[in-house]
């Protein structure tokens, strides 16, 4: 049985809790927040605390708050040489007090509170400094169901870059979308089959291969006519910059 | 049974010819292209034919060809008062010689000719001038298990233009984070997940909802961060413009 110590109580750290409960082979031994309130309905099932001088012992401490009080709470832990992790995409492994054995355990997704979340399909990137420390949080991760992938110190902050890019950017994307078709009164269910499509091509095929549209053909007449319809600037400013970064990438 | 003829041999055209053929109520009777290449590994199941002059009889002829090249063809079909609709999202539905009748029938999707589509999941917008012509239409789409919607002339060209930022933008945007990925040596793969998760959120909340992330929350560290690891001045431009994009939509 692993025990964990889960530290934090946002929507990283609840999605953790749910699926640790359901793990096999994995113990949430004790849940930390600074404010009770927060896990408060949980403690019928698990020891919860909100005074660090109160944790107890555990192969490893998971911390999941916000990337800005990482340090200030792996120092306060009355205690060293035991595995601390963060599950930040961005903040450094080097953040956690070097007196602790430290890692980062980091999940790819997108966690919102109140959407369910099939967690076996997240990825875990996994940074330690000790071999066994990795081996731990790789079977921590297996045990969830998930791919584990061993990550370094400069692929990890690329891999948050990016999903910045096709997360909030895209969804950013998806609501310009929006502004288009209700601005003539369409029905923006329209799109969520093409946007469905988009993602799932995809995981088939790259997305250099899988583009098309008037861009990538400089197709000169439908971008203009496109371009004619744009009356929001903003729009018009992304639509450019998108039509040059296809055409960029496609040699046009 | 309705009677269809068709006319091109690009990906819509092929697609739709698959899945004619699989409807119990719709008959391709005659298969038209320019070129008779295009098609001749299919002279064994459907007529076909490369004179306007030997088209026959049909309740309807679908033109899936390039958008340049619908007026001239409808032009020089060699009858008149019959229903001739085109596929496309962005020409004008008069774009069709005024000798017929005429109408649209624009299925909504990204169309690759080797990637399968369950077609039952596209979308198909119509746009016609005589309600009877709609009718057809519909039931046509009906027929292959589609939905159908009624646009008007100001409609469809906007979902055009909206398909273009959810498919080819979004597309271009994973293609940045593959770049980005790939730079550090990083897979990616482990945004897979991430890129379904994100389009799958949208189809149950709105893209305005479903937004999270630094530009979002207005977090100048992590974006300036962001913006340090970006060695490519045009990832800097979409990193920039999407980040003051997205901090209008959401009011910072």
């Amino acid at each position: 049985m692993i025990k964990i110590v889960l530290l934090g109580a946002g929507n990283v750290a609840t999605h953790l809790y749910k699926v640790f409960k359901e793990a096999s082979n994995i113990e949430v031994v004790q849940w930390y927040n600074r404010n009770l309130k927060a896990i408060e309905m949980y403690k019928n099932e698990v020891d919860i605390t909100d005074d660090v001088n109160a944790l107890i012992e555990a192969d490893v401490y998971i911390i999941a708050i916000s990337d800005d009080a990482i340090e200030a709470l792996s120092t306060s832990l009355p205690f060293e040489n035991r595995l601390v992790v963060h599950t930040s995409g961005s903040a450094r492994l080097y953040d956690i007090d070097q007196k602790h054995y430290r890692g980062v355990f980091y999940p790819l997704q997108t966690f919102s509170k109140d959407v369910d979340l099939d967690f076996t399909t997240v990825p875990i990137c996994i940074e330690t400094l000790r071999k066994k420390d990795f081996k731990l949080l790789e079977t921590i991760g297996e045990s969830l169901g998930c791919k584990t992938f061993k990550v370094n110190p400069k692929q990890r902050p690329a891999l948050h870059l990016a999903a910045v890019f096709v997360n909030n950017f895209t969804n950013q994307i998806y609501r310009i979308a929006h502004e288009i078709t209700e601005k003539q009164g369409a029905e923006f269910d329209i799109l969520k089959p093409l946007i469905a499509e988009t993602a799932r091509k995809v995981q088939e095929v790259s997305p250099y291969l899988a583009q098309t549209g008037p861009a990538k053909r400089n197709d000169k007449k439908t971008i203009k006519r496109h371009l004619k319809l744009l009356d929001n600037p903003h729009h018009e400013d992304v639509y450019n910059l998108m039509t040059e970064s296809i055409k960029k990438t496609h040699g046009r």
